[in-house]
């Protein structure tokens, strides 16, 4: 598969809306991270070496078979590099320095490996819902593939090594994206944040570290990676999310049942909005796409389906826009053409 | 026609969305002040005096056909009052002392009269669009029929009398509804404003004298009534009226050609609203619908239609909630039935 085939649709596999809990639930990362005993980490590595360390994990990467393709970003247009870092398939940081970089596919995007990200490679499974042990039973089977390949980092104490002191041991991050609109709207957020935080839980926007939660999306994952085994942090991950789970549907049920006007009013009006705005911004599409979904999941409208909001998360972003225009749009036409788009899709 | 029929249904003969310029021009008002010899003005009438006047003036009604009616205020209950405020065929002022007062009513209500308001009697008659010569040859028609029967007091050199000197000479009121979006938006409405009443013209809110304009509507009217003849006064406020017409297409003209996106998501995002909110206050119906009636006019809307547009300009309002919900509501169950009845009319 091409990659322009990857870039032009707008779905990957974590947007299809099934899934345990989808309801809150958008989607499920699994990422191991890995190094080649042999080679400094990414950010000692000189070119040469980078090159070659790239070279072999492309020709690894054809034991996990023909629904797989490499792509090395140094070839990739920094606008298309900004669509995949859209569709949650690379870290914003792949995208900065492209130089020496690559990134496996498979066909629907259910498995992406960033080659020469911090580590050396970085496997990750995404699932649409609460999908941890398929995703980690995906990132598990790729990195069992490649191990035969590839001469793992291993320490019989410390286990899998990392360049970032906190990803040793498992080298495993499970993380989950939440839509959590009646939490943030009801004020209970910042609380449970703090209680997730105690323990060791990680709650970040929605493109990672660093980056702001927009549309009341939030990720949240395993802060602690040495020490439990992969399953136990996996379980304590799916734990710990089915109380954040129960906790926003109760809080919507109170909405609906106590503000049903007022919620039926806002989702109402976001939904007006979006089908017949003819100029957007993404700061208000991402809000106006969470009131609506919050509506369809609490049968106040009745479309648009799941997917195509978890479509609209990405084919209204700046490099989606600009990709598909053939060209980089300037602040209008892109807001234009992202109502046009979002008015198309919401009907 | 009862008067039960009259405020059950939100149509008026004014509301057809028909006629010269109505693009621009909802409707026309055309109104004759006259009172009877041998009666003071209402205000120093006495309560027997007053009761006589009315049954008077009721009984010559008849000479106008089976078509016209006359209902009593004092019989009328305040929220059915409210409704005929609310529908402009009587005024604010005539619902407020409802003993001894009456109106007459055509079954189309294009004619109504209002009895022992400020004057004994005010004969107006509605016309949809710029129906100056129609609505002044129904008053005036009118008016004759009820010379034959009561006896106007009129002087021959002052002409008819009133009892406000504003109105004395002809005793007429030419009045127009104007939709001024674009001169409003474009921050020319106070220029055009000072230049009117330079001309002698009266610039009045929604309601008259007094009152607000509300979702960019105007009333203007001669002030003048004593000098120039009938026609003179009706042609003058024609003339005035084409001028202020073309200069708010013109302004219409300049926003479409030079900020076509931003009226067009302008007018989308207040027909989305309309479309789909659930709450909905008096004064942001009024704005709303004054966008999606400049979206209509300029081609970028395509529904609702000019009538229902009109329609709802009355339908939304307190009083004609009120009475058919059959009950005074809260602030709440007034903003949930605005909205219930917006989103099906306007889809």
């Amino acid at each position: 598969m091409t990659l322009a085939e990857h870039l032009s649709r707008p779905f990957s596999h974590w947007m299809a809306g099934e899934g345990a809990d989808a309801d809150v639930v958008v989607s499920t990362r699994v990422r191991l991270a890995r190094n080649l005993r042999g080679y400094p980490f990414p950010e000692y590595l000189r070119e040469d070496m980078a090159q070659r360390l790239l070279d072999q994990v492309s020709a690894a990467v054809e034991v996990l078979g023909a629904e797989w393709d490499v792509y090395r970003l140094g070839e990739v247009d920094p606008v298309d590099c900004r669509v995949l870092v859209e569709k949650h398939l690379i870290s914003p940081q792949h995208a900065q320095e492209r130089r020496f970089r690559g990134i496996a596919l498979n066909s629907s995007e259910s498995g992406s490996i960033m080659i020469n990200e911090e580590d050396h490679l970085r496997i990750q499974v995404l699932e649409p819902g609460l999908g941890v042990d398929t995703a980690l039973a995906g990132a598990s089977a790729a990195e069992g593939a490649l191990g035969g390949r590839l001469d793992f980092a291993f320490d019989e104490e410390k286990g899998y090594l990392s360049a970032c002191p906190t990803n040793v041991g498992t080298g495993l991050r499970v993380s989950v994206m939440l839509h959590l609109p009646a939490l943030t709207l009801t004020g209970q957020a910042p609380r449970v944040w703090v209680a997730l935080r105690k323990l060791g839980i990680a709650v970040r926007g929605l493109y990672g570290e660093g980056t702001d939660a927009a549309g009341d999306l939030f990720q949240i994952s395993n802060q602690i990676t040495l020490g439990p085994s992969e399953a136990e942090i996996a379980a304590g991950l799916v734990q710990v999310t089915r109380q954040v789970v129960e906790q926003e549907r109760h809080a919507r049920g109170l909405l609906i049942t106590e503000s049903r006007q007022e919620i039926a009013d806002r989702v109402g009006r976001a939904y007006g909005v979006l089908r017949h705005a003819h100029l957007i911004s993404a700061e208000e599409a991402m809000r106006l796409l969470s009131d609506v979904r919050l509506g369809v999941e609490s049968g106040l409208l009745d479309r648009p389906e799941r997917q195509k909001l978890n479509e609209l998360l990405v084919v209204t972003l700046p490099g989606y826009l600009d990709r598909n225009a053939g060209r980089p749009l300037g602040r209008k036409e892109r807001w234009a053409l992202r109502a046009q788009w979002i008015r198309e899709r919401v009907a």
